[in-house]
């Protein structure tokens, strides 16, 4: 990902101070900060706090939140717990948990003092395993969205819901690698941006394909299924947070709504996820996949760039980068709902089976009833 | 409609002013403002800035507004243009068009000198008559809430999208009077409110549950789809702008995507209107309704309520009834999304009749293909 001339990956480390470095998600797009964490739970908070997120993204900064932890203390105890702290931090991405997995069972069989070195170890490998993933996924989405401009002789227009892109991973995105490798490649492309209410993660997407260039329309949630009855989307492709043996999809509230509309409107609708978004293990989404219920105040009140201009003494400071860090500083809150209404903030939703046409994963494109078969490809 | 302690319509009259006052929904939730309208510019502004808004209630807000026009120029051109121009106002209710099309055919017929004496008549008995009209839609769709609680012996949970309540009518509201009957009848309900972005009308449905007690959740446009899967919808209950012969119910954005949902979980889905919401001359919904596409900064930008307490002096000062006026003091503004992205604002969809398990009038409940017997009912 390319933020104004310099290259970034959404996470990345310092070698000498030991520590991970992130881009907080919580500024974008309103401003561009990254922060640097020192242990196991500023990386456990930036998770919750969703200053890290998207499936992918999480589970490789869950492997350095551990590679963290084992500098402290490379103890079994410590392993252990480290490891079940970070698992707690968001209960329905699997990557999460993939990923805690396949660090400590590797740093299990090993002697104490080895531990915190092949714990970054790991972590960079995943990372890098993560980027290159997300870069096949990318080509095998684009041969998609090829042959559907094509058959249509036309820009594609390609409808996307909440932020499967560059900062939901390490680098390139999952549903949006392909329309970076697309629209790279010289196919035209628009993209219409789901808003994605209450955390607005398609501002992350609006801002991410402004920085690479590629054309796009915002839209709120609603509006997508009109744009399908009238023949304004070509193709559906989202992200997955979690996807059953039997290709149901736990995505991002809401997806499911825009499934329906698909289905209705003969438009296809590909989720597009590295193989460790597969729980391989899940047989019943719908009945077996915890909803993460997330606090009533990200409904209640909403976040945005204050629109009075500022005496320059009170904006944000430029980092060595030129970028602002102390980004806080321009960015209000607003109450909506009063407090004395309720609200309720299920953060996902599960898209059956029935509804996609087809899973986009680092090993090619599927029919969701046949990515059982991927159990043992990894 | 109870705000406080005082009984209110969301318009009246002022006999000595000769001037029509209404809720500033605009300011709504955040606060209670009133506005008096004295011309018919300032009532073609206020529909055109949603400062009234609803269909059925933009109806009866033309009809003053051209009564307005004939106090200060009752000549037939003035008639034709003052209709033409409040007709102007909003594209895809036709409840505007309804009302204005009674009035001059009344109009036409009467001397000058009679004609704005005839005109303040006619637009109290509309107005008089919506309370009547949505009075009988709430006893209808109230029977509808009671059979379902007799036969679940347990709350009934309705969902609604977008306003249909008090400040969409002159009163009690179409979808919600429903509502408000069933539960002053002691049927245990519970209500989710959908936000409805990007104008977050159900902020206003919020606010006026939380008037008049009716226990009810706030939820993102997002989360409907979810909840009926997991059975926690017993009816979606809307509103309706504009329905087509065969029952297609044009309704607020995002109104199409709870329908599908509702279809896919075996949920029933009724629109509630007034037969003037009818429009029989049209066939084809989806090809023949214009769909109003509002500006983009509706979706760009954000109003909420301030977090910061303010200083007394800064302040909206007290109306004579106790309720704040000069509101706007109160709310601000911050941007959503940079103004270098393209936004896209259609504020209506189609419901087709296929996916509605009926259509609730003043004179009853039926199938949607039953409603063209309606035609000569009024």
């Amino acid at each position: 990902m390319k933020v104004g001339q310099t290259h970034y990956r959404s996470i990345w480390t310092d070698e000498v101070r030991r520590s991970v470095c992130i881009v907080d998600q919580t500024c974008l797009p309103h401003a561009f900060a990254t922060l640097r964490l020192e242990s196991r739970d500023a990386v456990a908070h930036a998770i919750r706090t969703m200053q890290v997120r998207g499936a992918p993204l999480i589970g490789v900064a869950a492997a350095y939140g551990l590679a963290l932890a084992m500098d402290a203390d490379s103890s079994n105890a410590a392993l252990e717990e480290s490891a079940s702290l970070l698992n707690a931090t968001r209960p329905t991405a699997v990557n999460l948990a993939w990923a805690l997995k396949r660090m400590t069972s590797h740093l299990r069989n090993l002697p104490h003092q080895s531990r915190a070195s092949a714990a970054w170890a790991l972590a960079h490998k995943m990372a890098d395993e993560d980027v290159a993933t997300n870069a096949a996924i990318g080509e095998y989405g684009a041969t998609l969205i090829r042959s559907i401009h094509e058959a249509k002789h036309d820009t594609v227009n390609i409808l996307t819901h909440c932020n499967a892109g560059w900062v939901a991973t390490v680098d390139w995105g999952t549903a949006l690698a392909a329309v970076y490798k697309a629209h790279d490649s010289g196919v035209p492309v628009h993209v219409w941006v789901d808003e994605t209410r209450p955390r607005n993660q398609g501002l992350l997407t609006a801002w991410e394909l402004r920085q690479h260039g590629v054309p796009h329309t915002y839209i709120v949630d609603n509006a997508g299924g009109h744009l399908m009855q009238h023949g304004q989307v070509d193709v559906v492709m989202v992200g997955a947070d979690r996807v059953s043996m039997h290709g149901d999809v736990a995505n991002k509230i809401g997806t499911y709504l825009k499934a329906l509309a698909a289905q209705d409107n003969d438009v296809p609708f590909y989720a597009a996820l590295p193989i460790s978004t597969i729980d391989f293990s899940l047989d019943d989404a719908l009945e077996e996949i915890e909803i993460e219920e997330r606090p009533a105040d990200e409904v209640r009140l909403i976040g945005g760039k204050d629109l009075k201009d500022k005496p320059k003494h009170q904006r944000a400071p430029q980092a060595e980068n030129g970028l602002e860090t102390a980004s806080t500083l321009d960015i209000a809150r607003l109450r909506l709902l009063d407090d004395r209404s309720p609200a309720a903030n299920p953060a996902f939703d599960v898209t059956p089976a029935r509804l996609i046409t087809g899973i986009i994963t680092e090993r090619g494109i599927m029919k969701p009833h046949e990515i059982a078969a991927l159990e043992h490809a990894t």
